[in-house]
């Protein structure tokens, strides 16, 4: 049997083809999704693009999908998930099954292998959110970079250029982020930075890409480059403490939670993970962190063979890492 | 003699003519002049318009008019006074002596009549700025909105705003502010303010305007609103506290430094003064914090009393209180 999941984001859209054992026939990866901040007209052609190449790569397993998951940006409301329903039963094989819901859902997907759990992501912004059994569901934070996105991307970059701002004003610490972040743009004073950080089409994104400045930094033993990231780290502890609060609050003596930890800013984990577990274990929340071996977008076709009935094994995870990278 | 004072800001820039006791004779509004923001064209038409009604409304003290400052938002550099004082000059009697600053130089003026000292100024945005004897001048903060304005109006509505969506995510305490806010803007519920913030063009005003509410609920007791003010005040306090290390680095044993507290948030001072006074007092730095009695465009009118080598006494005060009025 072939499942088909997708993983669409604010940046990219990625589209996997695969079988109940971990097999991928045809992947296809194309520009971002969200509804949201493109417009559906816009999202409709990238989609169309994406089903349309895994469909010429491999015709016959396409014709025989019989399930399909999209976790997508933005598909919070259950508005949103009926119209994106429609949208890909329009380009998908006749009588498939499909669901669409938040990306968070894969997210975490790829880290519990479909079991229920909570997920932290950490790209250039950042969310909490949770399953617990029956489907119950809660969210915190993601609300966006003005409302600080707790341990995201923008959220180091962001402290990494009021450090700077701070040393220059006489308030803050000496740090290297300074020559770092100056160099890297060709500045010469620190004042340079205000009409980079102000073009505010691109801020957000501006602001999120500096904080591999700040890893940079941290691991050359920079006192204000590691207290960011510890201060991150903190942030991230306390999102994934208050929704466990929240998600079990009428069931204190739960089982060990699985906490996925999922975007790119876990590709340098080490600088978080102790901060988090430390954290947790002092309220004694009994939870397992968990940083996923599979892409966010293998958790789509978890949750497109889980919905198939199929049973997720070892097999699959093996099999999906080899197709996969 | 006639001097002719200007208050220019980023939403309004005000002019006033005067005489050598603080006999105000004519008064003008018009709208914003940063060039920065607006360009030099449109800031030119505000500049003319500005004169000309003032002109009109007394020629013959107009005429009589022999020195000219103006205070100006974004007159920062020395190419922009350059270019703004040969732009004013075009409009004013000839042989008037010009001469062009930054705003902040006439909030302190309006504060310390003319003479050297410390300004901390916190209405939408927020700077401190200092000049002490031989015109030496230094400045910390003012960095704009993405970078936190510490004290401002924004910093606060922006905290208020945080505070509303923890409460929501069940990371923070209970608050008022929450029903005042989302009734202000006719919600039901808290996610609908995301539209609202992240109108990106008036995120900033929208979130300076949102002060108001916190000072209401501090007022009622709220214990989440009182604790952003006293944040903002300590915020306020850690700024000109860096500015005076600053300025007086090699003159550890200065004189009492008088510190004028300017800008609309402080039409509600009672709620700052404190935390400033404790924390400036635990330095051991000696301060005297001076709420203006007179409003910023008096600072510029007294720079071109002193430009014009008037003294400034405690009857021009009065007598420029009771007309302004």
């Amino acid at each position: 049997m072939f499942v088909l999941g997708i993983d669409g984001g604010g940046t990219k859209t990625i589209g996997v083809l695969c079988d109940h054992h971990g097999r991928v026939y045809s992947r296809a990866v194309v520009g971002p999704t969200n509804p949201n901040s493109l417009g559906y007209d816009r999202v409709e052609t990238e989609i169309q693009k994406l089903l349309d190449s895994i469909r010429e790569q491999t015709p016959d397993c396409f014709a025989k999908v019989t399930s399909f998951f999209a976790g997508m940006s933005g598909g919070d409301r259950e508005e949103d998930k009926r119209r994106m329903s429609g949208l890909f039963q329009q380009y998908l094989p006749k009588g498939c099954q499909v669901q669409v819901d938040h990306d968070a859902v894969n997210a975490l997907y790829s880290g519990t292998l479909g079991k229920p759990g909570v997920v932290h992501i950490s790209g250039t912004g950042s969310i909490t959110f949770g399953i617990r059994a029956q489907n119950i569901r809660t969210r915190v934070g993601g609300w966006g970079f003005l409302l600080g996105d707790p341990g995201s991307g923008y959220s180091i970059g962001h402290r990494a250029v009021k450090a700077i701002f701070d040393e220059f004003d006489g308030i803050g610490e000496k740090t290297i982020l300074t020559s770092f972040i100056l160099n890297h743009f060709h500045l010469g004073h620190v004042p340079g930075l205000i009409p980079i950080i102000y073009d505010m089409k691109k801020a957000r994104e501006i602001l999120a890409s500096l904080s591999r400045f700040v890893f940079l930094a941290a691991e050359q033993g920079d006192h204000v480059a590691k207290q960011i990231l510890y201060k991150a780290g903190q942030e991230m502890a306390m999102s994934i403490r208050a929704l466990i609060l929240k998600l079990h609050q009428d069931e204190p003596n739960h089982e060990t939670i699985p906490v996925v930890l999922a975007g790119g800013i876990f590709h340098k984990a080490d600088w978080f993970v102790p901060v988090i577990e430390e954290i947790l274990q002092f309220d004694h929340l009994q939870t397992k962190l968990i940083l996923p071996e599979l892409p966010p977008v293998a958790g789509s076709v978890i949750a497109a063979l889980q919905q198939a009935g199929v049973n997720i094994t070892d097999s699959f995870i093996h099999s999906f890492k080899q197709e996969a990278s």
